[in-house]
């Protein structure tokens, strides 16, 4: 991880322009081995462009082997040690979707599921209900009332929901209530610590309270809760680097970290590349750095399909030239971890790389973006956290350190 | 950084010989992306054979993206995490030309500038006045005398000067008095905190009588201090790695950090490699471990001179031969930072490494010393302060760790 306060120390300004692309779950590992990735057998003639022009590496999320969720991943890219800086899932998307969760209040991400008549479940996604369905049944949840607390509740996407606690004393040491499997009814919210048993009673009473509620819907008849968080007070970004930092990304739970290390919003219209990269144009002069989210490789790569994920990269790479003739300085092209399709989730393997920054790179030998490519390129493999840094260096936003 | 405990436990000693070549600021980018680096350019038979023979990786000075001074760097070189032991200038350059920096004193480094009737900086640097020109003036300057502290000054190189305050109670956190602009007067020293207030104090009614005394000069009428700073009791090389370790360097900067770290300063007539393998040769018997420093990379970096800086890493390989003939069993020849022609200055890139070591090495696939093969060579990319360990080892110079 940088040194939060060396960076500090270090930064200057001046009027570059930072790119971070991120291609969620962007790596991947080939079908057969020897074969290609989806990367590899995407045809990116821009990436590749950008590849032979800057140099390639490979990035570790968080550790050697190990797999990261979502929110971790993208901590590490903004150069937070994921290990140190552990934050809940529910603070994620309740912030990204504009909930305030202050110090002291605990966030949780809810899922719609179907129980049968005994209480066991049936779906555990609620028959994947549409946004359109879903969102009078979150307005029912809002008028659940329970004595000592309150309880906000905000539709997400689909049959997903975040809810926000507010009392005297919560503390979120408190395990999910969603079984990951069906069969069997949803557990209760159980405490961890002693300190969190208040939290969690509050939580099956609003649950008991809910459920009243919802026994007349046809499918969206019970809930499950999982990642109870707490604010996790980050140090600011914007503040560590100097940076005049924007989001740009459709999905909440980008959006809920980006806000939570100090990064704008930047609210737009659609979500294809040349969407996102268009609305970067809009804002060039606001903000020195953008982080630009793609979310479908990573849901390509879940769904088991390759060509899927390969066809969103090389819809990436055609989109590619309206952000380059904005003219940046730096740009780096990663992922936040690997999502290969062969394997249907996330992965623990290296991220695929690129940094391109024509006034200050050191080119390597490589000249296409892919992942064997990027096992020997310059960068070298490197912890995901060390990408701020080298993007400031490459902007020449640091100083030098020591005489 | 090395353990130093764990390498004081598995020390041992035998006859082998190590050599550190460090040409400073080794490490360069291409003029145009693809280009050759400096190095990439420098035909270096002498080099590529070590290179072939050996194994290269590329090594971080002191984080990623964070350029480093010269001190900083040298000390990562030596196994010293530069963000853990600080070294400031003043100390450095003191201790290189031989004086002592007791604990308790506070050294600081001195430039002559020229002032108008106003006070106001006209040259930053008193014309660039030679050595034979300035040494007179230090001599008056050590006539300067203070209340209740004694200052000792001794000429460096140039209109450049050190100073050391001997006194009670003395704290060195002071910001440097060079404004780094003309046309406005030099700074008063100036205390970061209560504790140096004394000290900047002292200083200031130092500055006042010296410039009362130098006021006849056409150039040198006055003077700029910076790096105020106290001996950092670092803990001793020679102790941690069993070494009897000398340094052949031109430059007080480099000697100062050599001699902080507790190597033996060797003196020797002339600058050039070929002085510099020749002083080694005579040598030869009386060290274990060859810390060798060639300046003039860097300098022709910083002056934006490729084919200057291409010449200079040309003579070195001319010289190796004579190096060599010695047959040292590990020579690692690398960089401190580097200094790209193209940046004109100190940079955060990876530093170019090159390890031979017949006895003990394992060969990779690269045949040439340059940036691009050190960034897939053998060594991975690696921090520089892992450098001391891997020479230890290669001289076959620790024990096993553990049964």
């Amino acid at each position: 991880m940088p040194d939060f306060e060396l960076m500090r120390s270090l930064q200057k300004k001046n009027d570059t322009k930072i790119v971070l692309l991120v291609m969620d779950g962007l790596g991947g590992i080939p079908i057969e081995p020897g074969g290609p990735t989806e990367l590899e057998a995407a045809k990116t003639p821009n990436l590749d462009r950008l590849a032979e022009e800057g140099t390639l590496g490979q990035t570790i999320p968080v550790r050697h082997g190990v797999t990261p969720g979502s929110g971790p991943a993208h901590l590490g890219l903004f150069g937070y040690d994921p290990v140190t800086y552990e934050v809940g899932r529910g603070v994620l998307e309740a912030t990204g979707i504009g909930m305030t969760v202050s110090t002291g209040n605990v966030a949780v991400r809810g899922n719609f599921c179907t129980v049968d008549s005994d209480g066991k479940i049936t779906d555990r996604r609620a028959g994947r209900i549409s946004s359109k369905e879903a969102i009078p049944i979150v307005e029912i949840l809002k008028e659940v009332e329970i004595s000592d607390v309150s309880v906000d509740v905000e539709h997400l996407r689909e049959y997903r929901f975040a809810a926000v606690m507010s009392g005297k004393g919560l503390t979120a040491n408190i395990d999910d209530t969603d079984p990951q499997q069906t069969g069997v009814a949803p557990l209760p919210a159980q405490a961890f610590d002693k300190e969190s048993k208040a939290c969690a009673r509050y939580f099956n009473q609003w649950i008991d309270a809910a459920r009243q509620k919802l026994q007349s819907q046809p499918k969206a008849n019970a809930l499950t809760l999982r990642g109870f968080s707490t604010d996790p007070c980050l140090p600011q970004f914007p503040e560590i680097f100097g940076l005049r930092a924007g989001c740009i990304a459709v999905y909440p739970m980008y959006r809920g970290v980006s806000k939570l290390v100090g990064m704008e919003l930047i609210d737009f219209e659609g979500e294809k590349p040349e969407e996102e990269f268009q609305t970067a144009a809009q804002h060039w002069n606001d903000f020195d750095f953008f982080f630009i989210h793609i979310k479908k490789t990573d849901s390509k790569g879940e769904d088991g399909n390759f060509d899927g994920k390969v066809e969103i990269i090389e819809s990436v790479d055609a989109a590619l030239p309206g952000l380059m003739e904005m003219k940046p300085d730096v740009v780096v092209v990663t992922g936040d971890h690997s999502t290969p399709a062969k394997l249907r989730s996330h992965s623990w393997h290296p991220v695929p790389t690129l940094l391109w920054a024509p006034a200050t790179v050191r080119t390597d030998f490589e000249k296409s973006f892919g992942e064997r490519a990027c096992g020997r390129g310059g960068l070298g493999t490197i912890p995901a956290t060390t990408l701020m840094p080298l993007m400031m260096a490459h902007a020449e936003r640091l100083e030098k350190f020591g005489a």
